[in-house]
């Protein structure tokens, strides 16, 4: 089947995780809003008047399905395209470990946005530097803290063992978008964190990911997404 | 089978949608850390070395199944108590409700810590000031218009129709939080989500969930909690 991503088309933001799971299970997919008119055809599915519309881009159309928040979309393609186990248990442990990456990209957004996203950024800044004061004082050490043991505990490849997941390529993106957005704090950062450096080189070097992230298909980081770089955050 | 639910014994908080559904369900469960030595039994939990341990409360034991995250526990308990469809289609479609809630949580979290959950709130009183003006401004009413008009497009009943779903019962949840946290903007609001408070009515008379809220099983709103009555951020 060939599905359609509907997601803004100038930022990776959160659709880059669904992007990197199709990308690296090699299903075809249209990036829709990057194409024609596909702006106002996701407008459009956002409008229905009745049964559930999706609250907010990213969601995915598969045939007649259509499926809302970036979690539950991996959760869908995880176990069909072999990034996530079939039976339950494992589905439902890999899912909860990408809802913790959820809260946590909430939080990176949250370091240059604390007061309001319908505000600029150039309007928040004191209460930006101080959010991300915090952020990088307890909230990073304690994400990626745990997800550095779980890479300890499961025997250091991949985060829940020998076999790849939709987690592992996500958390690839978070060490990568906190390298673009904070450089110097992520450099210090690294040295406490050095199987989560190895599982983003791993990710890396997976062929799809890397025919991927060498294509136009891969937007670059900018100052709209999430993870944006303001050098006086880096300070 | 009987369940397990850790969650921190003295707030409603995030665990409180899972014990809305559990006893609508009329499952039986125990609320672990609220006896005996449950606390250290969390803890311990949270500490296991190998395996995927949860990043945080609320998670639930089921079994041999310990699954982490609200909305996770939520989707693994809606189709097994009724609470949401058994297909595919269905259970997916009500889970991502379910996390678009979960973000609103967040923000009505860090309506009191926009700095930092580290730090007191009596610390971030400025900027808490005014993420709640923006909360109420712009983000209130695109949340819960979103919802508001799920009712009225599916028939005006619940959220997704005729049958009540988890999402109903975290509805109810979120509707009572923000009378509690914010009497005066709420009272104003609700002329707004007319359908959402009718909503909000028809939960609470729901048998299970009547007993529940008479019972001393419910923990009355303080703040400790995720809707926290702060005069200043009512005005």
């Amino acid at each position: 089947m060939r599905y359609q991503l509907y997601y803004w088309p100038m930022i990776q933001g959160r659709g880059e995780y669904v992007r990197l799971a199709l990308e690296d299970a090699g299903a075809g997919y249209d990036d829709v809003a990057r194409q024609g008119n596909g702006m106002s055809d996701m407008t459009r599915m956002m409008d229905a008047g009745k049964g559930t519309p999706p609250f907010a881009p990213p969601f995915l159309k598969a045939g007649k399905l259509v499926i809302g928040q970036t979690a539950n979309i991996l959760l869908y393609l995880g176990s069909r395209h072999g990034l996530a186990p079939k039976a339950e248990p494992g589905r439902l442990s890999v899912h909860g470990l990408q809802l913790t990456i959820a809260d946590f990209v909430v939080e990176v957004h949250d370091t240059h946005h604390p007061i309001g996203v319908s505000l600029y950024y150039e309007d928040q800044r004191p209460p930006a530097k101080k959010r991300t004061e915090e952020f990088w004082k307890e909230r990073v050490p304690k994400y990626l803290g745990y997800f550095e043991d779980l890479v300890k505990g499961n025997g250091g490849a991949y985060v829940t063992g020998r076999r790849v997941t939709y987690v592992d390529l996500s958390l690839f993106q978070i060490v990568e978008g906190l390298r673009y957005a904070f450089p110097k704090r992520m450099a210090a950062f690294e040295e406490d964190i050095p199987r989560l450096v190895e599982l983003r080189d791993r990710v890396a070097e997976r062929p799809n990911i890397k025919a991927y992230l060498a294509s136009e298909r891969r937007i670059p980081f900018n100052e709209q997404g999430i993870f944006r770089c303001y050098k006086e955050l880096d300070a």
